[in-house]
């Protein structure tokens, strides 16, 4: 609806509370995650700090981020944990702690809630932080506020891809999508590849490590949440340039397989499947980052064009449209 | 019900989720905030900074901690940033920002959210920090989770305070609760008083001076946002005193007319009352801190008692028993 979609709603918010962020804020509302100055003048400074701080804020809903049916409660903690992680990992920033405020009903038991504190520590475990703090509240529905703090020598912005920069990816794309298709048709996972797809839709992994080695090297990176397209989009506009991106690189062997058991395509789920938290990076020599595959280029922004294109057998390119989720569409 | 109370489920969340929080981490699950060293070893350190960091998180949900038919959207976004920012002023800690997560139904307009940022900006300029990231996400009630992070040279506990420390009052206790009754029973506001009241319950102020005053000279300190009983006793617990107060400092002027509008008990309402955003400190001369006023003071804990008590004019001994809010019991 006109007025009253996502993005215009966070650009009214910037408008409204940005004026007064203050000279040690050095990325605010807009990217993955705000990055704080590690040494700025008095008057809400943070003093000498070497690292500037990376800090991030998530929430996962019931109804609208996630499905009881289809996930267990240590599921549940697991992906708000690693879903709060991944905008450190965009920025490729390392961890120092993350704070839970949970919002209950009535109706979660003790063994529940200690189910989803387990997934917590088991996703904390596996990216080398833990939460150290949060807030318990009762309410309506269950949701799940993770907030991430950070340390990085050199954040990476989604706003600093330039012309000619390769793009390059680390962690699937589309396979959690195909995990959920699995779950919801209550198809039960033949083989390997659908038993990767359920686990990389249960339990994905926040690509920290990914991101640090990619910080001395990219000049840009973002999460894949909304799904690939969506995301690199929002790249491509904040850094002024249009992303080409090559398909035979974005089909896995195993998205391949559990697709093939959906009668779903592949590169559809690759382009448009979400909650996959990998990361994508920009810059001159990103496609030989350990960890990392090329998976397309940053070419000059032209009028009317769109954000993202893909590029075809014989170099062809197909404009592509983000069918990421709009929370006030 | 047993087993079931917020206090009891912390402990357990403790049990699951601290094990794993590194060196760096100060202060974790159970205070006002977390504390993170200025300077740790490496892996989850955060090298050098000179100050350590305080950082919270603290959610207002519809129904449960505010009624609409009471409040304004700007008087909701005001609040919840001011409530988060209570927990930095009760650790004598400087805001440098604050991340907000909102869910917020489809019914909520682009005026309403505009309303809510335009109270969380005022609650900022009003403390010197700003909002500078957040997360906006579709829900079925309305929820605002606030993380707020500053920086404090000696950050202030809850587990400080020794017998024979004074304990000293920043900021009004009851009035709030008696705006709330003013407003709940739609009693025309007769007076500065009753005013004043439906002000401390609308726009409740956090103590940031006031506890960067404390800083120094003080060795415990809490926010009182549960109520004056319920928080000095969390602070008795945790620094192992008995609090004794004195009923005469607890009731202000205001407080006193607001309550005979009401017919209710001043004394009642101060003790009980909650959603000040008062602080309460702890040290040997914390009664002549600026902006402060001496209500009591800490004695050795004695076995039964209770952790909390009320002075009498002859000396005599008053047990009182928090009558706090408890999301699960």
């Amino acid at each position: 609806m006109s007025g009253r979609s996502e993005w215009k709603r966070i650009d009214m918010l910037r408008a409204v509370l940005g004026g007064a962020a203050g000279a040690h804020v050095l990325c605010g509302i807009g990217d993955d995650a705000a990055i704080l100055a590690p040494a700025a003048p008095r008057g809400g400074a943070l003093p000498g700090a070497p690292e500037p701080l990376v800090w991030t804020i998530d929430s996962a809903v019931e109804g609208v981020h996630f499905r009881r049916d289809l996930l267990g409660f240590e599921d549940l903690g697991y992906r708000a944990t690693m879903a709060a992680a991944s905008d450190l990992a965009a920025m490729g920033a390392r961890p120092v702690g993350l704070l839970a405020a949970l919002v209950l009903p009535p109706s979660v038991s003790d063994d529940e809630l200690g189910a989803l504190a387990g997934g917590q520590r088991a996703a904390c475990d596996e990216i080398g932080t833990a939460v150290i703090g949060g807030n318990l509240s009762r309410g309506g529905e269950i949701s799940i506020t993770t907030t991430a703090l950070g340390v990085a020598a050199l954040p990476l912005r989604r706003d600093g891809a330039r012309p000619g920069d390769a793009l390059a990816l680390a962690g699937p794309v589309g396979l959690a999508a195909a995990g959920l298709a699995l779950l919801d048709r209550g198809v039960a996972p033949a083989g390997a590849a659908a038993e990767q797809a359920i686990r990389a839709f249960r339990r994905p992994v926040a690509r920290i490590d990914a991101g640090l080695r990619a910080a001395a090297r990219a000049r840009a990176a973002i999460d894949v949440s909304d799904g690939l397209v969506a995301d690199v989009a929002h790249l491509a506009r904040a850094s002024g340039v249009r992303a080409l991106l090559d398909p035979a690189a974005l089909v896995s062997a195993d998205l391949r397989d559990a697709a093939a058991q959906l009668g779903l395509d592949a590169l559809d789920l690759a382009l448009y499947g979400g909650e996959d938290y990998a990361i994508v990076v920009a810059g001159p020599d990103v496609g030989e980052l350990t960890g990392f595959v090329a998976i397309g280029r940053c070419v000059p922004r032209e009028e009317g064009a769109s954000d993202v294109a893909l590029v075809g057998p014989d170099g062809q390119l197909t404009s592509l449209v983000a069918r990421g989720y709009d929370h006030f569409a």
